[in-house]
């Protein structure tokens, strides 16, 4: 990627180093062991009555970054917890996120008819099983918290988290939708990136330092991380999908602009939008501060997400 | 109400008597007023960046007979609990219920435009926003669950029954939307009733037996009860749609017949689902022998949905 806007962004932090690659690719094969062996089981029980089960496993396995569970599972570390702790947080968010990009893609939304390059969940299976298998994975995410496997004293709580988390994406698709074809609002933009997107990656946060045990304050400051993390992200995608490559983006370009969605650069400039993430940047950095060398690779995450698409 | 079928049917149980329909207009106000409360302090908290949250309130507020509810209060109070203590469950029915029964309308889905008689949900406000407005029902419900007021030891079971209760229903439809035009199957017509429309009924009965704090064995009993119960009701409301009269079902039908749905008349015949109809009646009623006059209520109940349209 090149362009003004990402070297506005990229000079925030240092360049990523060669190691937190292999760290990256570590954490997302070590998810995809435990997600696929959950599918495996979830597969069984779905039985084969239509091809739900296909479409649910359809959109998940299309892959991604896996950005937010690997960030429960960061965080969760982070608060001196295991991976073994927070992977049933890992995964439920992954089921939200991906329940999310389904119905986010359907015709009556962005209509969006490609996925991560490939197709949409509603092109490959039709509009009902596409809107079936988004309710199906939000539905099982909140089932799977509230498996009897679980701390019950935890489980409310992570629920909870992920639930209102969830109910502020909605809200923020729902805003972002409806303010289609009107001019950019500054007020407005912020409000829908914050629901829409540094929602569920604060979640990731808190849902992390939940399953570690962490106290009030740890979650509090974890979150915080996250949401700014999360602001930084939307930021940066909103200018990459201003300037980006298709081929690096997995999506058609251009396609914000032209549907006149309310994003950064529409209502801020592309200048500003810069000086804006380079300020969430600053401010999930210094959330870190507190937690010393331990939170080295959430910093790295901070670096990573204003680099990268999803 | 006349025709075959519900004479079918109807000589199952006594005619409802006098009180009972006071009774039932005393629960369902005892509901609505608590529902309302909810709703105040949930559309404060959605705020009014769209209108999601008119659409959320829509669908809540163009009422039907709240039998959901009514039958998780009542389950709960034959257990030994209080309406106070089941509420939070029943309204998390209504929400999950309400969440299916906008995306079931949906033009991808049944293609239904009224609902009780009034312009869909996605009539009155556009498909994007009955998408989401489901989404947000369905994981409000878990999100209420499992707020800080309920009783840790026991969230999470009733958001496991829930959650488990709700995908099955998402199973039901896919299998109910990809077979229209099929010929109809009695080992599918029994899949999908089973999944779509008896697990939510029998999570109704378990959810109020829960939150009673009863014993395994006795929610047990209760769901099984609810199962029976829920399999009596869509045979009935099968036969109703293929001979009863439009205004008292407020909306259209013949419906599934000119789609080729898998219905039980269309499988087994009108006499033989009169048949299974009287079956599960018989098996709901078995169920309460061991509760003795305390489930007198849940009697009624059985006789009261074979009668009458949701």
């Amino acid at each position: 990627m090149s362009g003004p806007e990402s070297s506005a962004v990229a000079d925030a932090g240092a360049v990523v180093a060669g190691d937190w690659h292999e760290w990256l690719a570590r954490r997302r094969e070590e998810f995809e062991t435990a997600l696929s062996a959950h599918l495996a089981t979830l597969k069984v029980t779905m039985g084969s009555h239509s091809r739900l089960p296909d479409a649910v496993l359809y959109s998940l396995n299309v892959g991604g970054k896996r950005l937010r569970p690997i960030l429960v599972l960061e965080s969760c570390r982070v608060c001196g917890g295991t991976s073994a702790a927070a992977m049933p947080a890992a995964i439920a968010i992954e089921l939200v996120h991906t329940f999310s990009l389904i119905h986010d893609d359907l015709p009556a939304m962005d209509d969006d008819d490609l996925r991560r390059g490939q197709p949409a969940n509603h092109k490959a299976f039709g509009e009902a099983l596409a809107i079936l298998a988004g309710d199906y994975l939000v539905t099982h995410a909140f089932t799977l918290l509230a498996s009897e496997s679980f701390d019950p004293q935890v489980a409310p709580k992570l629920i909870n988290a992920l639930g209102s988390a969830t109910q502020w994406m909605i809200e923020g698709q729902a805003a972002d939708i409806e303010s289609e074809g009107r001019p950019p609002q500054q007020e407005l933009v912020q409000y829908i990136h914050r629901h829409k997107t540094a929602a569920l990656l604060e979640a990731c946060c808190r849902l992390g330092a939940l399953s570690a045990g962490a106290s009030g304050d740890t979650i509090s400051a974890v979150a915080r991380y996250g949401r700014h993390l999360g602001l930084a992200f939307q930021i940066a995608d909103d200018l990459l999908d201003d300037h980006g490559s298709e081929s690096l983006v997995g999506k058609r370009l251009g396609k914000d602009g032209a549907a006149s969605k309310q994003t950064y650069p529409a209502a801020f400039g592309v200048e500003e939008s810069g000086v804006q993430a380079r300020r969430e940047v600053e401010a999930a950095l210094q959330v870190l501060d507190a937690f010393g060398s331990r939170a080295d690779r959430l910093r790295d995450l901070v670096r990573y997400v204003i680099q990268r698409d999803r």
